[in-house]
Parts: C-alpha cells; sequence; structure tokens
C-alpha cells in the first residue's frame, strides 16, 4: 500500500475491538514454570489459589494450553467505552529526528485510568462480580493500576481496597482523589492496618515502601476479609492474557496497511504491558511464522531482566504469596527513592522471563533523565504527555530510529505508549527544574536483594 | 438507518477534518457590535488592532461577511495530531439515566492540553510565526488555555509566556509544570512584572486574581516587548472562527448516521466552546433551514449571560483593552474565591451576546455542588473524569435527559464535552470530602460590578 496513504491514527472499527484473548503460553515449547507452594514446594493447584484469587482467574492463570480464551460480552462491552485505542504512526518524531526508520506506537492512554491498567481490570472486576464477591483489593505504585481497578469495581459496584506504596500515595496526591472520585478506599503502605503492614513497618521505620510490601497487605486483607479477593495489575499470565488485546489490535491495524514491524519495544516492571503487546507478535515467532525483534525496556535503578537472577522468589515482601520463576532482584528489593514512577517491581513476570531466558526477546534498561530527556522531545512534538513508565520505551524507540539515520536503514519500530503522565508532574517539575538524579545499583546493592532469594532447590 | 448501527464512539477520517473554519457571523442578521477604541469611541481599525494582534488575526477578527476561512495547511497537519475527535455516543450513561433521550457529546478532551482551547491555540501560534514574531503573550484561568498555548508555541518555535489567574496558580500547580515542559514561563496573576499588576495589588492585596487582571498584564507586556503580541482564548471572533471545527466535526459525524439534535448543549465562559460547537448548526438556524433548541449553561457564581447586562465594557480589569459590547457583570467583577475551575470570566463573546439578546439561545446558571455530582455520576458511568467547566453542560444535559424520561420524549442531546479534569483534583477532593460549597451573587453583590461599567452612550 502507497506509504502516504497511512493515517496518523489508525482507528480500526468497534466491531473489530478482539473477541478473544490470545494466550501465548499455549505456543511456548518451554512453559513458564508453575507457581509455587511455599510450603510444599509443590505448583500451586486451584484449589490452594482459590482463597487468593477468583475462580475463573485461577483457571486463567493455570491455562497454558488454549491460545485463545473468549472474551466474555460484558468486557467487550466495556471495552467499547474507550477502545480500540489508536495505533500511531510518530510522523512528527520522525521528521524531528530526521530518520528514515517509521516509527508506529500504539497508545494505550486513551482513557481516564491513564494507561492500559484497565484492560485487565474490568475483566478481574468482571470475574469477581460474577463469583458474587462484595470486593477486591490490590496494591498500587504510580497508581495507574489503583485507578483502573476503582473505574473498573465502580462500573460492577464492586468495592475496592487499593494500597498504594507510600511514596507514590505522597508525590502523587492526585491520583488518589481520582480513585475516590471512583468510589474505592486508598492506604499508603505499608500501613498499620495489616499485621504485615505492622511488622514491616517496625523492620524499616521510614520505609518508603515499595509493591512488594503493598501486595503482602492486599493479601492479607483479602484472604481475611469474607467476600474479598485479590487482584493484581501485573507479573500474572492472566493479566498478560488480557492485555493481549493490545498486541492483537496493533497487529490487526498494522496488518490493516500491510507494515510488518521490525523491532518491537516495551517498557517493562511487571511485564503486563510488554508481555500484551508482544503477544501475537511472539505467536508468530514461536510458531516459526514471523521473526521480530523484541525489546523489553527496564530502568536502570531496577534493573530485574538486565542484572537479576532467573530464579524462584517470593512475589511479595510479607512472602505471604506463592513462590514464581523469574528474573528477580529478590522480594527484599527496593528502588532509590529518586525513582520516579512505576516500574518498581522486584521481579518480572513468569511468561516473559522464560522468553526472555530462552533468547526469544532482549533487554535493556535506562536511566532516568534521558528517559525524561525523551518524554520531553516526545511531548512537544507528537503532542502526548507521556507517563515516565512508556518514556522508557520512547527513549530505546528514538535510540534505535538514530541508530537508523546513521546505517540508512528504513526499519519500522513498533512502540508501546503505555500511558499518559499528568499524574506525574512532581517527577517532571524535577526533571524541568535540574534537579532530577539517577541511581544505578551497585553490584553489592544487588547483592543484597540476592540474599534475600528462598534457599530452595529444585 | 438503523439506531443500533450507530457505535460508540463516532470517528471521522482524517481527510474529513475541516478544511475550512465557518464564520457564523456571516450569517448573522445583526452583527455583533464592534469593538470600540476606548479613547475615539470609535470602532477599531485593523491598524489600531495591530499593535495587539497579529496582522492576520486581526484580519479574522474584523471579518463578518466571509462564511468560510480556509484553514491553512500547516494547522490541519497539526489537527491531524489530535483531530478529529470522537463524538461519542452517552449509551452507558443514557441506561444508567434509563432515559429515552438520546444523548452525543462532543469530547475535545482527547489532546495533551485536555482542552479545545488548542484547535485555536495552533492558530493563533501559527500567525504569529507566519508574521515573524518572536513570541505571544496570554493570560490563562484554569490552566487549559496556558498548556495548550505552551503546546502550540512549542511547535513552532516561539516563546510563550503565560500570566495565570494567581488562585489557579496555587491550586493547579502542576498546570503550571505541563507548561514548564512545554518550555512556556508562567508568572502567577497579578504580578510585580507589570505596571498594571503592580496598581492591582495595591489596590486589592490579597486578591486571588482574575482572567480581567491577567488580560492587562499580558497586554501590557506584549504591546511593550518588541516583537511580541497578545494572543487570547477565548471571548474574541477569531476564537470562534477557530473552534467551529468542533461544531463542523459534530455535525459532519452526526450527518453520517442521519441524526439531528434536538437540544445543544455548552458550557460557557468566554464562549469559545460554545461558540465552536453550535456555529453551524446556529448557522442553519441563521438561515432559516433548521430549528435547534441552544443551551449556554454557565456558573451561578459568574452568571454573565443569566443576571448581566447587554452593554459595552472593558475586556480586562486594568482597562487597556478595546470595550466591547456583551453580556457582562463588570470588569471589575471577581467570582467568589471558593469557585472552582474555570468560566469566572466576567464578560461574554459578543457573537454569543448578539445571538442571546436576538432569542437565538436560552441560558441557564447552575451552581457546582450539583456541576461535581452530574461530574462524578458521568465519570462512573462514561469513563471520563471531566472538567469542572464541562461539567456544567453535563449537569443540563442529565437534566434534560431526565426530562425526557418523565414525558416519554425520545429527543436527542448534543452536548460540547470540552475537556478533562485531571489538574481539578483539588476541587475533586473538595467534592469528594464533601466540603465543596455554593456561592450566588446577590444583586447587591453584583451592583457592585455594574457600577464599574463605563459611562457611554451610544
Amino acid at each position: 500500500m502507497d506509504e502516504k496513504k497511512i493515517p496518523y491514527k489508525i482507528y480500526l472499527d468497534e466491531s473489530e475491538i478482539p473477541s478473544k484473548w490470545y494466550n501465548v503460553r499455549a505456543d511456548m515449547k518451554n512453559k513458564p514454570a508453575p507457581l509455587l507452594n511455599p510450603g510444599t514446594l509443590k505448583p500451586m493447584t486451584a484449589e490452594e489459589l482459590a482463597p487468593v484469587f477468583c475462580e475463573e482467574l485461577v483457571a486463567q492463570e493455570l491455562n497454558d494450553t488454549d491460545p485463545y480464551i473468549d472474551i466474555p460480552e460484558e468486557i467487550q462491552n466495556f471495552y467499547k467505552m474507550y477502545r480500540p485505542s489508536p495505533l500511531i504512526r510518530a510522523y512528527f518524531l520522525e521528521k524531528a529526528l530526521d530518520t528514515p526508520a517509521k516509527i508506529y506506537y500504539k497508545f494505550e492512554g486513551n482513557n481516564t485510568s491513564g494507561s492500559h491498567k484497565l484492560n485487565s481490570a474490568i475483566a478481574q472486576a468482571y470475574y469477581a462480580k460474577k463469583q458474587g464477591l462484595k470486593g477486591v483489593t490490590t496494591e498500587t505504585g504510580a497508581g495507574q493500576w489503583g485507578t483502573a481497578l476503582s473505574m473498573a469495581c465502580s462500573y460492577f459496584g464492586l468495592d475496592c481496597k487499593v494500597y498504594m506504596v507510600k511514596v507514590s500515595y505522597e508525590q502523587k496526591p492526585f491520583r488518589r482523589e481520582v480513585m475516590r472520585t471512583y468510589g474505592a478506599s486508598v492506604t499508603p503502605s505499608p500501613s498499620t492496618t495489616t499485621n504485615i503492614g505492622k511488622k514491616i513497618l517496625a523492620a524499616h521505620p521510614g520505609t518508603t515502601g515499595s509493591l512488594g510490601c503493598a501486595i503482602s497487605e492486599a493479601v492479607e486483607v483479602a484472604t481475611t476479609t469474607e467476600g474479598y479477593r485479590y487482584v493484581l495489575g501485573s507479573v500474572l499470565n492472566q493479566v498478560l492474557l488480557h492485555q493481549s488485546v493490545i498486541g492483537l489490535e496493533a497487529k490487526a491495524a498494522m496488518d490493516k496497511y500491510g507494515v510488518k514491524p521490525d523491532i518491537i519495544i516495551g517498557c517493562a516492571g511487571g511485564g503486563s504491558n510488554l508481555g500484551g503487546l508482544i503477544a501475537p507478535f511472539m505467536g508468530e515467532k514461536l510458531r516459526g511464522e514471523a521473526d521480530y525483534r523484541i525489546i523489553a525496556v527496564e530502568p536502570a535503578s531496577c534493573p530485574s531482566f538486565t542484572r537479576g537472577k532467573f530464579a524462584y522468589d517470593f512475589c511479595d515482601t510479607g512472602m505471604v504469596c506463592p513462590l514464581a520463576k523469574m528474573y528477580t532482584l529478590g522480594s527484599g528489593f527496593i528502588p532509590s527513592a529518586n525513582h520516579a514512577g512505576g516500574l518498581r517491581y522486584h521481579g518480572m513476570s513468569s511468561t516473559l522471563s522464560q522468553l526472555y531466558h530462552d533468547g526469544l526477546m532482549e533487554a535493556t534498561s535506562v536511566e532516568q533523565t534521558s528517559v525524561f530527556e525523551a518524554a520531553e522531545k516526545f511531548a512537544r512534538v507528537e503532542g502526548i504527555l507521556p507517563a515516565p513508565e512508556s518514556s522508557h520505551a520512547i527513549r530505546v524507540a528514538i535510540d534505535e530510529a538514530l541508530k537508523c539515520k546513521e546505517t540508512g536503514e528504513e526499519k519500522t519500530i513498533l512502540f508501546g505508549l503505555t500511558g499518559t503522565g499528568y499524574f506525574d508532574m512532581v517527577a517532571y517539575e524535577k526533571y524541568n527544574d535540574g534537579v532530577m538524579t539517577d541511581y544505578i545499583p551497585t553490584d553489592a546493592d544487588l547483592e543484597k536483594g540476592f540474599a534475600g532469594l528462598p534457599k530452595i532447590d529444585l
């Protein structure tokens, strides 16, 4: 198709919103390692997971055989509120970089939660409602997941209790108000509302919190409160499954114009966006139908892929959750306080960890001042103020496009723009004032985290 | 066309973005009264306006004969960054209200400036650049216009000096950071950087500022700095002209599905959104081709249409600007400090004032707690967190839909959702905490403002 006919924004029709999620595990030869019961060190059964997660989500979590799973009509209906999201051709950015590369990004910030998190939040809220629950508990870091879950719970009339990492709670007071506007209760974590929170506070007074702590608190409340379950915005297989709508839509939009990406780039914290964006492309790669260069981008201050260990570890600081095999910095790892935004989880999706371990994707890490530099450039030419998380992908997309400028290659780059930065202005202010700093943990810093890895031999 | 086939979101193709603005004044029998030179009380000439505004914008300001004006290619190109904006069928809201009414809204918050203001900002920045200027000055209230102008100036490499109403500057620190991210300088108004600012501060120490003050400061800087001109985000004819893209797109999208609105509702501060939204519909009404019920909604705390006088008045507090004939509360009027959000200008577009005076549209005022109640309801069912300004229109749209529920009438309602409320969380917090208050000025309060009206007899 004539290059010139590709519009700035490709919107699929509402009828083209996927009706099935794609489960990449079905096409993996080496399946991601199962969650283990921390007591028996045996794979968690559906029965053992049921007190924590909703039944249907447990089934999705354990399903590594069905490539497609139907999206319930109620969820498809909600998706119409904000999907399909646009696939944007970054003509303005290409021009500003003077690159022969063709850059596309899938923009998931086009909804009030401000990110892709809503794709899984509505699914998890739906299954909770279907099971007749009263409410759900969760943790949130940067606040995107908590906002998304608040919206989803409000839609289905579920109670929503959010434990928000303390540093984000303080840096992002307005995030809290958005959640409250959607009827959620928000507690800074660690808190004194849970036993595990009290324990963590006693051991680390003055801690700024971590996702690992907040998960422990949310799980404790869910498992000790009648009619509640715990839901999670990243890391889990079920979340990657729901997030496959991102990749499915992106691929459908590109296919429509006969475009095939050479490089696919996504930021990675727990892996929800990256896993969703790459899902159908990785499927083709696994089935030997196509090849793509896939790059995960993480913060240099929280480098689970690039400097972590591939090992079984606790998913939470309180060690109340099952063990997952993943690239991890240890469940006690807490990013330096100068780290802005999300992508602060100590581990990484088991599915993505296995794919990375098997050489099916690359990973790289970037420092935050260079991330905000890319964010500002992007905001000024593309007109979208990106979230710090998303800007990790922008940084590497720009770097790859500049490499194309040097070599003259007309590569096609696709990246995930997971969300907007309207609630990250404290971080932008630091960057604007020239006082933002970088932090790269030393090997000794990381060894402290690794020392906390469970001593198990499988 | 089968009702069921109307999607949730109607997106026009990029090729359907209007290539001409529509100038409603061309179809008005009673033209809006001209701007007057405050010294001579004679209509301002292009020559007299040239030190304040860019040349081409002066021509647009004075043009009340040409119904269509070409949109320059560079502006059309920029529009592709975020337009066409979606026309959304409020299926979720209709269901929640259980109304037979069919509700549509044109959503203009789908861009980083968070509102429709970008439509005119990019036009005004373009003409400034074309004239070879170094930069522009402006005022901003809620911050939407300042953000939009910052984005537009960044795109064209123009310097941008923003005077921000002090109360908003304090309530919305993050707005300032967005503007700075786009390279603008932001000064709280009144300030000591201008003569008029110093004078106002001396007369009213501790004032929270007003748009009228900020305009005076911005105009002073523009007219005393080489290579600068003043630009304005509302009230002026040129702004309503640029904003006609809203109505043109909305009408094109409705026409595509054979839908005709019975009622068109827009919030009104200076009139930029309302004037833009209704433009082509009002054109049909003026030409006798169709009839629509058109409703302007303003805050009860700043009721220029519903309780103001139709008279010549100063556009700014410092009385340095030309006189405009409009519905006004007097240029000294400052809304009560408990008033959240924008829509705080003392006057109203001359064009809209004339149309209202001639009975071609209605106006109503609403109190802010009922506005936020509507905002919360809307956010929860439609998934968009609306700006307080936009929520004035939501309030009346809901009320009209509930009337339909009583009468059983299947009216079609179109309203303008001008923007998002991500930077209005201080106000939402007040509402969430139950401490938001209302304020309706007494007649005596208003008399103080009217007392400042210029004593001229034309």
